[in-house]
């Protein structure tokens, strides 16, 4: 079993999905633009046609098994309909048109193909055809986007696209996000806004970070006190569980999924304060110190809450994996614990607190598999220290099910991390082992909505295509530069806040302000 | 002469000024928050009072030689109303008073005296009486953003001032903040909103750093193919004379001296696009290679030009200083070109380009001066590598000409280096040889709309502070963190995308995405 449920071969739809859309064609003086992250294999000529937006219809092919109503690619239809033309002033204009016209001499079609074997996705656009063949709804999505970046405009203000052939598949299946949203509260906005710069992109995983010892937004329909004793703010910095389905079925339309994390046993302070004896009393000289550590190993009541909490977290999040954390335990607490000491001589673990870890995170990935969810815990081989002042590999699957365990890696980048001047090149060149993906991780000690879009992009667009495209066709940091600084404008265009790389301008640049 | 206009002695209004404003008062329990930057003198006690936007009115007081009319402070009082009133929805409401209420037992008064001797300026909050004491309509301006710091709301909205006395006045007189517009165009609001934020936390001068080597966007009405040729577009990267009009009749008002510099004889790569014969052709082997170097120091003509540029600017930026640049000028093109050397050996400056520097420099000075201008220029005593990698005390006014000069040190931050952390800590400590002030730096080699707000704020507040309040009172970094936490969070409620300093949440988080 893969960790993908994208690109899978035939996974969701077996059958062939036509997607026809219909433009007018004409002929004139080339511009090619590019695409990122780039293809597997891409050729386009200077031969360019004009698209004009009152013209331009996604129509499902009459022999698609996807039709009107299948809601992912219908709103993705409307989505990339208004980022291929930003100018549009929609009014009555359809993007879709039900009923399948055929393609005349003179109009450009363009066809998405589901087919129910393992091919690359294919994007075809010429004179008379243009097409998307697709294994996947998934797949139609990211050939979406691919078309969007191909049309652009010329001084006058017309849309263009060039002949253009893509053949395409990510090289790694899992390209994700990781969100920070304990350090600093992030308005469900600005993580709708980063899904929509995730799906520029290409990525695929929303890794939520969504509690941490600093706050609790998760307002929990089990333990309501978690959020409205753990979080910053009782009312305002939640999210409900509403705001939680909302960015789910959000991500969803973008093909991306929403991989939830409840770090524990560490960076659980938040948790002590809604939970009440969930957390290990510190000692110091024979009595209570008054301050907590981790979440307490020994106690069945323990156990008791996590299997209620993540029975709702497995309900909330429909991913099939959910994340356990268990990164940065601290030994000291629950070493200075008498009753943590007692239950460690009865399990007879001796003074080897690894055990006593193993113990509680075996406990934890036996729950979730109960409930039919795949664990993924951090590697936990870096001190909090190291954590914050350096990017570096850091994560796996956890090797803590002994038999059957299926291993994930993932390299990271600590996108957070910032220093001055070019350090996308960085992020472009690493050349971790990679096994079935990476992510691009925003802790958020000194981020928030503020700043969170600029930090991010177009730095992590970088990492995007060491994730998605061909590493030897992708290996010269000077040939991608003027690549990026094309796609970054690309994203300013779109109203992404995404900083430039270096001295120069884009011909649309940001007014947010 | 001093370099500020601020602050002066009498130097603006020479009679007595009152400003009443009237507000109703009740007593209730306290809460105390900071002012940024730390006035000199500041006594507050628990005792707080109500202040209810509905009943509130900025009244000019019956002595006072400004009455309505004065646009500075008229415009102060209707943004001061908002800022201190985020929710208040103003309909018909009138923030200022015609007339003099005089001051009733349960009305809170405050006074702003315009004293035509040196005294600090003083504020006032008390039961029955709140006063400004201001010598200019300028330090009124400061006094206001004063009380609008002092005003907070509880946790069911209602607003309160506690008790307080202070004495203020600023630690230096040149506090600014460089911004350049030719790494990266910054369009028109961009710089309105830095100018907002600006007065937030006191600074007083705006140094548009406004053309450089990549692109020229002042459209100068004597030579409009600077801009129409050398901006990255003629049209839409261009500040026209209303937008540089604007920029400046908008940051008067809040007290901002708006230093233009045109940057020469190095940094001119884009003038010489539309003033062909300006820039030093290179030579290579005894033949023009094509390339040009900084401004031809030998022709009359460049004279000319810039006698005719530096008139026009003049015009255009009524401040009495304008900015000549003078840095980093790279010899190896004057060098290179044989008529130079000829010019060289004909002045007697031997192979001594620093003298021919000297002598172009000093031309330009004669220029600026027959205007009426003093000058102010780098100290060209750092290599380009070292400035964008390395935050130093850099500039002064420079000893060009020899006798009579005034002599003015600034030290500046170099706030566009960024690193990972709480480099906010680094700039409060700093403490260089200030004589008459200060300035932040924001280089645009990675700067632009998109990220330029949460990298100079709040960082360049703690400069603010450096350059405003008192050395020994501001001399703890700890102290100051909570106090600039608080701050802050006022940014934000005012809608400046301030980056976090560190691990927590504002009541009000940055809702702009």
């Amino acid at each position: 079993m893969d960790v993908m449920f994208m690109i899978t071969c035939g996974r969701y739809i077996r059958s062939i999905l036509y997607l026809l859309l219909l433009i007018s064609v004409q002929f004139g003086p080339h511009a090619v633009e590019g695409v990122w992250p780039l293809p597997q294999a891409f050729t386009s000529s200077p031969e360019r046609y004009p698209v004009n937006s009152q013209d331009f219809y996604f129509v499902y092919g009459r022999q698609s098994a996807a039709q009107q109503g299948c809601s992912v690619l219908d709103t993705a239809f409307k989505r990339y309909f208004s980022l291929i033309f930003p100018d549009h002033n929609s009014g009555s204009h359809s993007t879709t048109r039900n009923g399948h016209n055929g393609s005349p001499a003179d109009r450009l079609s363009w066809t998405i193909y589901l087919v129910p074997f393992c091919v690359p996705d294919n994007l075809s656009i010429s004179a008379g055809k243009a097409s998307l063949n697709a294994e996947t709804v998934w797949g139609a999505v990211r050939g979406l986007e691919t078309f969007s970046q191909l049309v652009y405009q010329d001084d006058f203000g017309s849309y263009f696209v060039n002949k253009t052939e893509i053949d395409d598949f990510p090289r790694f299946q899992f390209r994700g996000i990781l969100l920070d949203t304990s350090r600093h509260f992030l308005p469900v906005q600005a993580i709708l806004k980063t899904l929509d710069a995730m799906a520029y992109s290409k990525f695929n995983v929303f890794h939520w970070h969504i509690v941490d010892d600093p706050s609790f937004p998760y307002q929990s329909s089990t333990f309501p006190d978690l959020s409205s004793k753990g979080a910053f703010h009782p009312m305002t910095h939640i999210y409900t569980q509403s705001d939680v389905r909302r960015v789910i079925s959000y991500a969803r339309l973008w093909g991306i999924r929403v991989l939830p994390e409840f770090d524990s046993p560490g960076h659980t302070t938040s948790w002590g304060k809604g939970q009440p004896g969930l957390l290990t009393p510190c000692y110091k000289g024979g009595t209570p110190s008054g301050t907590f550590g981790p979440v307490n190993p020994a106690l069945p009541s323990t156990y008791r809450f996590m299997a209620r909490l993540f029975k709702e977290v497995s309900s909330v999040f429909p991913d099939s994996y959910v994340h356990l954390g268990g990164d940065e335990v601290d030994f000291h607490c629950w070493r200075s614990n008498p009753d943590v000491r007692v239950f460690m001589q009865k399990m007879g673990f001796g003074g080897d607190f690894t055990k006593l870890e193993a113990f509680y995170i075996e406990n934890i990935v036996n729950i979730t598999s109960a409930l039919n969810k795949t664990s993924i815990v951090w590697q936990d081989v870096f001190d909090y220290h190291e954590r914050v002042s350096t990017p570096q590999q850091i994560w796996d699957l956890h090797r803590i099910i002994k038999a059957g365990m299926r291993v994930l890696l993932a390299a990271q980048w600590y996108i957070n991390h910032i220093s001055y001047g070019q350090d996308w090149r960085n992020s472009y060149t690493e050349q971790k082992k990679l096994v079935i993906g990476g992510e691009v991780c925003m802790w958020g000690e000194y981020v928030d909505a503020t700043n969170l879009t600029p930090r991010l992009w177009p730095r992590a667009s970088a990492v995007a295509e060491r994730l998605w495209s061909d590493e030897k066709q992708t290996s010269s940091v000077d040939k991608a530069f003027p690549r990026l600084q094309d796609f970054r404008c690309k994203l300013l265009r779109r109203g992404i806040q995404a900083e430039p790389l270096y001295v120069g301008h884009c011909k649309h640049e940001y007014q947010g302000i």
